[in-house]
């Protein structure tokens, strides 16, 4: 039976929504690395009695107690204070904690106001953490059979001062380590890939196997704990693989992977380029491309065709067309993504057509509807989206449309068949 | 005596850090607005029985219970079984949940698996929480002194499910309300703002007013509580003129708005159309103005110029210009403006040059200078940025170049002075 972790953040501006508690997933990841468990996270707000019933209830579910916040001189050192009441302990002036403040502050050139030498109180015979990012020292004891640890509420400075000091005191806790892969997978629903695993994710127990549904994709976390990171990525290995048979090229990547980083590196090792034509996606498409640093290596640029006359104009998409198809139409994804490639000099263009809502579009065409395509070297590949549906919002439409394009230019450049729907053409 | 809410967010991909627990702060936030005091977040994994020990410590310490998450049919609708458990109710079936659900998928176009109908079944004499937003309904009840309600986990059908659903059920137990009003300021730092307004912020009680940074621009709340949603925003009025008055045309909306929507709201009070010409912006101005419902009744079109081949081919730039001064140039930003102006056959258009990084570029320009130009008739403006730094990053220079590029268009739209180093020259 392993340790268990309970998070306890300390913070009424957590309790109003003005921040989100990012030191609970910061510190959760760090801990899970480190093989221990975090069974419960809790914040409370700036109120002695409800923290010292919430430190009760912690000591009495888990036996590792990491409180973050509350250490400031603004809150009173409220954290310090309750936490060493609950245990008993008093606290005691360190005078070497109130030589780091006062030399904090005369580095930073600003003068130290005197309630800040409170901080230098922490817990009788506790380990000082070091806070080499703030002010506020943290500490860590052991007291009635529980491992306690105090940081600080920023996160720029708990982050760094749990890795540098606090990781090292729990790491004789920990017994073996977590580790997880993430597999990436578009173009099937979060249903659809529990039923094709449902056997896998029933019967594994280490690893586990778990699908997450994210905006427009699924992701698959396999998480294994082993004693060594060797021992763990070995137990992942076999599963990774089953899972990558099952799925096929719906799997399009791991762990930090994009659908747009992998077009990127595919491009950039086949030494070809790319170009975009937008319409309903606004510019999205090129502005996810270009968040990538090295995109201008593959990425030429790209036309934004909000109107009609763009699309004439900078496109060369002609007027009969428009006219006879409507701009929401295959022919016109077309000959968008073709007019992209000559008027940009890339060697692919994907181009998108559609409707983001919130309205049907003149031609009562419903909201969801998009056409995406891709030109090259004598083919032109369109699909037709129906991304629609009740729960049809402009930014989701437009999100699931990007992606939907980028999966065209994957598959084309990592050789696998296009998806079902695909229609494919020669072109001049 | 109030009431007092505690939040329990059910998964264990928070407690792995996977995701952060964001639905606390955005139901915290709602809930602060409806005058109800949130005392807990607290966080478990997928397991039946810490699940029902925090329900037991909720029901114990608040008197409104609010669920987040395992709901879906991935998780075997733990939150459901358990919490209806703990309150000695049934699960009986809704057999309009189940219509619902089959619509769901029908408008969707996808096949539903048999495992999404479970969702259908919600503790006996509960109100059901339509979701419109996704599979999942949500139910709210109250039984033994304790009102709950469960939400599904994402937040994107969490927090509108709050909004139209739960909170209606949920305002009958408030007293009095929180309001607030967001006051949204560009171009100056969150130092400079708090310098400005210190008096004011030090001597307010009731409203408060707080600055928050955010990503290359500063909020400042103002918060009142009051018996009345009247009241409240009567003591907030004379604090929000006070506040404009300080920082001028600084202010350049409130709560909801953006730079980009504020932009396209005087382009369609003055019938005007724009475009832009992006470079190192790469698509981001067109995307953030294409984010917003409307936009094609102003907004033209884009040209991202990432290559030179491009802003000579599309945008007309010449040779000539881009050898001698460079493409992240004052006069290559000016062209850009004003070719795109022309291609796109639009009344103003937005141009961004500069280097994003990470690293320089080829003419041994910092990362982080940048250029933003906007051309009009009969003339264009041109500003030179420094976004650069030891703190310089890949997006955030993108996010604030994109960002000075829509505040000169702000400016000039709503007919105030251009920022302090913007040059302006006449143009044919």
């Amino acid at each position: 039976m392993g340790h268990c972790v309970e998070l306890l953040a300390v913070g009424t501006e957590l309790l109003l929504g003005s921040i989100v508690n990012s030191d609970a997933q910061l510190l959760s990841r760090e801990l899970s690395a480190l093989g221990l468990n975090v069974y419960y996270h809790t914040v409370v707000g700036d109120n002695p009695q409800r923290l010292r019933q919430a430190v009760e209830a912690a000591r009495s579910r888990a036996d590792i107690l990491i409180t973050t916040g509350g250490l400031g001189p603004t809150c009173d050192d409220l954290t310090k204070r309750v936490v060493a009441e609950c245990f008993g302990l008093e606290l005691v002036f360190h005078p070497q904690c109130a030589q780091a403040i006062r030399d904090y502050f005369a580095q930073s050139g600003r003068e130290m106001p005197e309630n800040n030498l409170q901080q230098a109180y922490l817990p009788q015979g506790c380990t000082v953490l070091e806070n080499r990012w703030g002010t506020a020292p943290g500490c860590a004891f052991e007291a009635e059979g529980c491992h306690v640890v105090m940081l600080p509420g920023p996160p720029r400075e708990c982050l760094p001062m749990f890795r540098a000091c606090a990781a090292p005191w729990l790491s004789r806790l920990s017994e073996g380590v977590i580790r997880s892969r993430t597999l990436r997978v578009f173009g099937l629903g979060e249903s659809q890939v529990e039923q094709l695993l449902r056997e896998q994710m029933n019967s594994l127990a280490n690893p586990t196997l778990a699908p997450y549904a994210k905006e427009g994709e699924v992701e698959l976390r396999i998480t294994a704990k082993a004693d060594t990171e060797g021992a763990a990525l070995a137990c992942i290995a076999p599963v990774e693989e089953q899972v990558a048979q099952v799925l096929g090229s719906y799997l399009y990547g791991k762990d930090g992977d994009s659908l747009e980083g992998v077009v990127l590196s595919r491009l950039l090792e086949r030494g070809l380029t790319l170009g975009t034509a937008e319409s309903c996606t606004g510019g999205l498409i090129a502005k996810r491309i270009t968040d990538l640093p090295g995109a201008s290596r593959a990425f030429c640029g790209g036309v934004v065709s909000y109107t009609n006359q763009v699309k004439g104009a900078v496109l060369g998409v002609s007027r009969d067309l428009l006219e006879a198809y409507g701009a929401v139409s295959a022919p016109v994804a077309k000959a968008m993504a073709e007019g992209a490639r000559r008027a940009l000099g890339c060697d692919l263009a994907l181009s998108v057509t559609g409707v983001a809502g919130p309205d049907r579009d003149e031609r009562g065409n419903p909201v969801g509807l998009v056409y995406v395509a891709l030109a090259g070297a004598g083919f032109v590949q369109v699909r037709q989206l129906h991304l629609g549906g009740c729960a049809a919002r402009r930014d989701r439409v437009r999100t699931l449309a990007a992606n939907h394009a980028l999966d065209l230019a994957r598959r084309y450049l990592c050789n696998l068949p296009p998806e079902e729907g695909t229609k494919q053409e020669e072109a001049p």
